[in-house]
């Protein structure tokens, strides 16, 4: 491929150092047609493609379920379990190799603490009781007569990007170290309306969910978010849930750190306090630098990451680049992401993808003309309460270096002169 | 399990004739604890579930692609090909079974003239040619560099629900009826930023764009809609295209038939006028009531469609239940959905899942209290630029019943005493 070094020489419109740039730059054809033969296309020799092998041949009959091509083969969940628990672990989504907000449900995250249980649907029980007047029971065919209401929303593991908190950068790609991150439509009931028609008891201000699974995940939560905005998910873009995500329905409390979102869900409790389970007290914490833990903290603060590029992913040569990255926040609302090229010294407007919706993944892209020298690329958010995404230093500094949980601060990625991509602290 | 009527000697709020009623109903808890136990669910009768046997083993270990419950087998495609051409033909989505507005990768509808090709992504190539200053090629990488934007669109077949055309009403299911139809997010490139690159002569009026399949489908688009919304979409509901959806580039243009999305995409070319193509003189047109053809109706114009309940889907005994369906239309967003379920003497409004997109698929949805006895269920959108869907007899009189592609009338649905649903003309 003839190598072109794009439109190096023009007049770019700079929004912020080391070649942040308007994105217009694309659009306006006169930096792609400049150079003759485009940015990054090459000019037709001949006025016809070659008839390629496919086009000779009949193609693939239908199915009844579709699959990737084998040529994405690689584009795969890679995960990491306990010894000799293969299902105790977590499998991480190929956000460097994803586009988009949606995660397709093949690829979702997964953390399952004693494997993935095979439910017959139909023998499936939601259990309502506790603190309320009168205990119920759901069957899944009972669950469909209700109205139900679609939302897309994020579901962020709380140890996502737990590896930032260590001394040094850890040489890993975005996969290893934010890989635990997906983003669905998801239809469900309210949970609200289960609970109501069960009566609550005055007395009841949490509720604890239970799963199904060999491990009876289970967490407590303030009942005053289940009768906010909680569903009782059963379909997950589109289609029944994966038996990974929970199938056949899962707790969804938007906005929420992903352990709370009970998978394989099995009872409601309703209760005065916390029940204080396994998995708020032996984990899930977040221990502070004098050595105390905070408990019950529930929603993922603003954070962002760029996906495109990151590293694994080359730059090959000088010029134009999208950058590409993913925002959220479970406190609203993402309203504004800024991209630096320089390490955080200045920082450039990016575009978010529209609509950006409540508690759900936004996509947001910026224009970079790389001039083949160092540079440190980061983004950071802001979310509608107007909190802004902190830098790491000033997340250490708050949260001391032990914490496992709940990382939010501004990642660092370098591209050296050769165009590699390396996790940095910046 | 225990029969229970549901709340039918309440007070309940009459949205519309034979039993369409405000969802609010489900809201208040009062309708729903009136008669002991709920509306659908059972009195628990022990304070705690059994424990199932998949809480007693641990359950599956990760993998790195996942796939649905063995239980939802029958949540698949169905698909007719022509006599000894497997590939040629269309596979439909069973859009009965599923919920929320996104259609998962593997059920999106196919329709394929000879087959999916197995297209190896670093040998493809896009050429854009015909009436511009450059001609251009473009790979895949190179695409890559280009900004992207994402929006979620329905694409619908041209030739959906042509059944409806036909003296008497076909005894089929929802799919089989409507299931050319399918809503994804898509990510790519617009087109208008590649064609300015290549530097459009004026005198082009027109594109012709042809896919890489060995059926080498093509077809003629105005190029106005290319400059305006057309995508080279590189990414479905976030990972690359399905195969069958036209991997690894397919065009998307925004609102218009399905034909016109055409999929493996390797040329555009920009013409004076319309190429006439094999696929859109001897398909793809409109046959009239005089016996001439309209040739090139693009957009889809405004259709809706009642998912749930529909024929093969049992009511299983009177009361509350809850009204789904799809709601669409290529000239814009969808404002507006109205029930009936008196075959079209009354209707109620529905509730619209938010946000309500451009060219997407809408969620609509409404409460409904069966009282037992006959009853037939119908919807009609009504799109932003003020159309609305016409019932079957005034599209008709309009088209005559020769017609093949574009059947957007209401569909009817009927409810028999025993609570089977069967496809009827009302």
């Amino acid at each position: 491929m003839r190598r072109n070094k794009g439109p190096s020489r023009l007049d770019l419109d700079e929004a912020a150092g080391n070649g942040l740039v308007d994105r217009r730059l694309f659009l306006t054809g006169v930096a792609a047609g400049a150079a003759a033969g485009g940015v990054f296309s090459e000019p037709a020799s001949a006025d016809e493609l070659s008839v390629e092998p496919w086009m000779k041949t009949p193609g693939a009959p239908f199915v009844g379920y579709g699959q990737p091509s084998r040529f994405e083969d690689k584009v795969a969940r890679v995960w990491a379990s306990a010894p000799n628990a293969p299902g105790t672990g977590a499998a991480r989504t190929p956000l460097h190799l994803l586009n988009g907000a949606i995660t397709p449900n093949g690829l979702h995250f997964e953390r399952s603490h004693n494997g993935v249980p095979d439910i017959d649907p139909s023998l499936h029980r939601l259990l309502i009781h506790g603190l309320v007047k009168r205990p119920l029971v759901f069957t899944l065919d009972a669950l469909s007569r209700y109205p139900m209401e679609s939302r897309t929303a994020f579901i962020e593991c709380g140890g996502n990007g737990g590896q930032l908190y260590q001394k040094d950068p850890a040489q890993l790609n975005l996969q290893a170290l934010h890989g635990l991150l997906s983003c669905a439509e998801w239809t469900g009931v309210k949970l609200s309306i289960l609970l109501e028609e069960a009566g609550v008891d005055p007395a009841a201000k949490w509720i604890l969910a239970e799963g199904a699974d060999a491990a009876g995940m289970s967490r407590s939560a303030p009942l005053a978010k289940a009768m906010d905005d909680a569903l009782v998910a059963l379909y997950q873009n589109g289609e029944r849930l994966r038996p990974s995500n929970g199938y056949p329905m899962r707790l969804l409390l938007p906005g929420f750190e992903g352990n709370l979102q009970v998978k394989w869900l099995r009872r409601i409790k309703l209760t005065e306090a916390p029940t204080m389970t396994k998995d708020e007290t032996s984990k899930y914490t977040m221990l502070m630098p004098d050595g105390k833990s905070l408990q019950f903290v529930f929603p993922i603060e603003a954070k962002s990451v760029i996906t495109q590029p990151s590293p694994g992913l080359m730059m090959k040569e000088p010029g134009l680049y999208s950058i590409s990255g993913l925002a959220w926040s479970g406190y609203g609302k993402v309203v504004k992401v800024e991209v630096s090229a320089d390490g955080g010294k200045s920082w450039g407007l990016a575009e978010l993808q529209q609509p950006a919706l409540l508690m759900a993944l936004t996509r947001f892209r910026m224009a970079w003309r790389w001039s083949g020298g160092p540079a440190v690329l980061q983004s950071r958010v802001t979310d509608e309460t107007g909190y802004v995404q902190p830098t790491r230093a000033e997340l250490i500094a708050n949260r001391g270096g032990k914490a496992i949980y709940h990382f939010n601060g501004v990642t660092s990625w370098a591209v050296s002169e050769s165009g590699e991509v390396k996790h940095v602290y910046a």
